[in-house]
């Protein structure tokens, strides 16, 4: 990313973006365009919505979260007629819960939802969402902590929109979000009569075609983002998808191992861990002192569960040693907050875990 | 920029944050807010629309070159009803002209222009239609190629919404976007209704205020962006319009003194000058030879001036050796693609502008 600017329009971007397009279909599992933003996920998930509907679209919000919250506010801004799945914080959605909703509103023209809902550290059943969509209403899923993180196959599965940023699994500085669309969420781009110029994918599909991007795009991060795809080539998917999975269930294990509950314990994201704090502790002041005196930075609870929650990254450019850190931070800290923890037991736990990939060949 | 990355919720940012937002108040010459926007300077100008218009609104859009075209199809997009004035490539807008079509139709809500049109390398009189917009339509202003390069003072001049990206005078790497409104453009906000939700300034401005973004920004070049206004304010705002002014002049005697019209001698933009190549010179074949051999990178022409001109940039991180490096290259490939030039002559012409620096304190 230091390496010197190239202008855009020049041979020079064109092959570095070439390769760039190629690795990113290989991550979301499709043989369709990955488009490139210059806008953080956010933007691509605006992308999503005026690209596909018109004002008074039906849609189906699965809002369990922060980013849930977030397709609504988007849907609401473009004038569509969002119909809202409510989902406990915690919780994953039911796929017979959207299935009703389907039937109730035969309307629908899409379902929109997470893969990895980050703010409750839930993982939705997306391939099962995406069994009763198939045939009917698109299926638009944010997988801004899911896709490199975990297997999501776009074209296997039947998702018609998948989204992400630069920023989580992709192990890059914030600023770029990328989008792909299906054959028939194409097709509706034509018919949508929402506003839209910067997010405008129809023509960034045929100028990225072509080998650069309609407006200035953030070049640093597309030369960063190639060397993060090479490094994720390097491990190899299969592997990327075993590690986070093993970091997350060393994280779960030493969380359980020193008295916490899980905020998601029937379905985590393998992105990130969120674990409830005893009761009555200052989950503002614990963090405060992880990150000035320990130089840890954990994310905190958002809305009714700040203060009350933690949450545990572990996704993009972590390995074990990483959850041995959080894990043994967050043991002195509860300590010193007054929780009679045994120091050592959660990273024991955690170890215990870890260890599976020394048994790897 | 090569910094590790701090969460753009934490104290931390928040501080380059408040460091970040005092520059741009200075460099765009407003006490209002200056909203930092992931996403490249069209991203910004996208802004501008959605949230100052609804559909319908009658806008008048100066357009001369590839960027006024830009606000047209932005405000089509939106569904405004775009009045446009046309200019010649190569021409500025006469002040007589926008006062004629704002009599016209006096029911214009606001004026859209460049103040440098990059593609025409041409400047337009600013300052002198702020004078008849000021009690009248909004005066909504592309300063892509102009803020840092030229004096702007938005505030003083009566500037309604002032719009650039990082990539140009602030010398970073593309990816962010800069808006500023004036009070009476922040009044309008309240009542557009074209839909906005990642470009929603009203909450930009509420959490930027608070010492974040709304979405994750780009937070390298935030970074990056504190160390360019670090090195403006070190070397000073008047200095580096005196910089810019000083090297285009040099870049329009060196190609004057080559035989070589001008594009736009009479209202030439400090940021990037342009130059018609001798009649029946292939330009795209200059240029790649330039490329190619010389690892030198001139901007084509665009539309109709596509292979005809050449344009030099001498704007951000450009200082006289970059301008005589420029200088040189041409001659010699001018000469090689059979023009008959004297080598250095250009040179010379732009060295004698380019040794008044040598004459400052």
């Amino acid at each position: 990313m230091a390496e010197e600017i190239v202008h855009h329009r020049t041979p020079q971007f064109s092959r570095i973006f070439a390769d760039v397009r190629e690795g990113l279909k290989t991550l979301f599992g499709t043989k369709n365009d990955v488009l490139v933003l210059t806008s953080s996920g956010t933007g691509a998930m605006e992308a999503a919505v005026a690209n596909l509907f018109s004002p008074g679209a039906k849609v189906l919000i699965v809002n369990g979260g922060k980013f849930g919250e977030r397709w609504l506010k988007i849907s609401q801004a473009f004038g569509l007629e969002p119909v809202e799945l409510k989902v406990e914080w915690g919780k994953a959605v039911k796929v017979e819960a959207i299935g009703r909703e389907l039937k109730l509103h035969p309307d629908i023209q899409a379902v929109l939802l997470q893969a990895s809902e980050t703010s409750t550290t839930v993982f939705h059943p997306v391939r099962e969402i995406a069994g009763i969509t198939r045939n009917g209403p698109l299926l638009i899923v944010d997988g801004v902590t899911a896709v490199g993180v975990l297997p999501i196959a776009m074209d296997e599965w039947g998702i018609d929109v998948l989204v992400t940023g630069s920023q989580k699994a992709l192990m890059l500085p914030p600023g770029l979000g990328f989008i792909a669309l299906s054959a028939r969420a194409w097709e509706r781009t034509a018919k949508a009569k929402s506003p839209r110029f910067y997010f405008d994918l129809r023509l960034e599909r045929k100028i990225q075609q072509q080998g650069t991007t309609a407006f200035t795009p953030a070049v640093s991060l597309v030369f960063g983002l190639r060397a993060a795809l090479k490094m994720i080539r390097a491990e190899g998917l299969e592997r990327v998808y075993a590690r986070h999975e093993r970091l997350a269930r060393a994280t779960r294990a030493a969380a359980t191992a020193l008295g916490l509950r899980l905020l998601a314990p029937e379905d985590p994201s393998p992105a990130v861990t969120g674990i409830w704090l005893p009761k009555g502790m200052d989950g503002d002041s614990l963090l405060d002192y992880l990150r000035e005196r320990m130089g840890i930075t954990f994310a905190e609870g958002q809305d009714h569960l700040e203060g009350k929650i933690i949450r545990i990254s572990h996704m993009g450019y972590v390995g074990a040693f990483d959850v041995l850190v959080a894990v043994g931070a967050l043991e002195m800290a509860l300590k010193k907050f007054g929780l009679p923890v045994k120091l050592g037991q959660g990273v024991a736990a955690a170890e215990e875990i870890l260890m599976e990939a020394l048994h790897e060949g």
